[in-house]
């Protein structure tokens, strides 16, 4: 096992790659975001890093609120373009023909074609360089009636979600096993 | 597109599932841990959720620093068993056969079958809840060679890596697209 050493990078992989739904009514925003993550279980709270110069940062921080949207592997040309143009050059719905959905809990629309949206309200933010760190409380969940399994838990291979890693966007590959296996061998 | 709704939880997918060495010498330990992510790009900036109850809390508390390992789709046995038996019961490095490398910046050893190290210095801890988050600053990465395309950067298919979502562990899928891909059409 020879090993390339580096200077630091940001090789933690895979990432997620949601699409944060931020402002509100016909302001509305989207971004595509790999910096995102579960951080803690009780209370759900999740953690995002947006650089303080994109137009959905502003957005965030007047709000109080974001939507973390999660796409199917068939979004994954507005994952790109998400991720790419700014919300101050372009109406991001419309160029990705997504549908404003009311929440529950927050005034943020969430994007109804993506099969899983969690309603955040942001509870802290931590500068930490290039990126700040919104961490939010997660209000609400949902979940297309479409991709549960019969005990209304996600059926990963319905949801077909994807992740990002090297560069690329993957599709979620096949299943190595359940949490726990190994303790029945 | 019905919603089921339901109250707060965890449902930000797809999770990494790496492998945190923390601790000295022999007393090192390793966690799974997939309330993890890369949360700023410059400084390269790593979060990671740890219970305050786990023994790695304590580990890494007191000597101030972790590695993140990336596991192989073939470490799925490992990846479960240091997420499920505590490392005050148990030497993980014996039970998953894994070999302590040396690091060049922190004390802290890797996990040397895994083809990815991000060596890291935690630098703020934020208590969420049930978890506390360590941010940690990442100071060295290694990568195997056998891992690295002609140009030196991560081959996706040769490092064979693993996500965890919906209960579950699973190998990276097939290739949507490559970042920036929509800019083309």
């Amino acid at each position: 096992m020879t090993k390339a050493t580096s200077g630091p990078t940001t090789a933690l992989y895979p990432c997620p790659a949601v699409l944060v739904s931020c402002g509100i009514g016909t302001g509305a925003n989207i971004i595509t975001l790999a910096w995102a993550g579960t951080l803690c279980s009780e209370p759900p709270t999740v953690g995002i890093g947006v650089r303080p110069s994109r137009y959905s940062h502003g957005l965030i921080r007047e709000v109080g609120e974001f939507v973390v949207n999660l796409p199917r592997a068939d979004h994954v040309w507005g994952v790109d373009h998400c991720g790419t143009v700014s919300g101050r050059d372009d109406d991001k719905w419309a160029a990705c023909d997504f549908t404003r959905l009311s929440g529950t809990e927050v005034e943020v629309p969430l994007i109804g074609e993506c099969p899983v949206n969690l309603e955040c309200r942001v509870v802290e933010t931590v500068s930490l360089g290039s990126h700040d760190l919104f961490l939010g409380h997660v209000m609400a969940v949902h979940m297309d009636e479409e991709v549960l399994d019969d005990d209304g838990s996600l059926s990963v291979s319905k949801a077909d979600l994807l992740t990002t890693l090297g560069g690329q966007y993957h599709r979620i590959g096949e299943v190595l096993g359940a949490h726990g296996f190994s303790r029945k061998r």
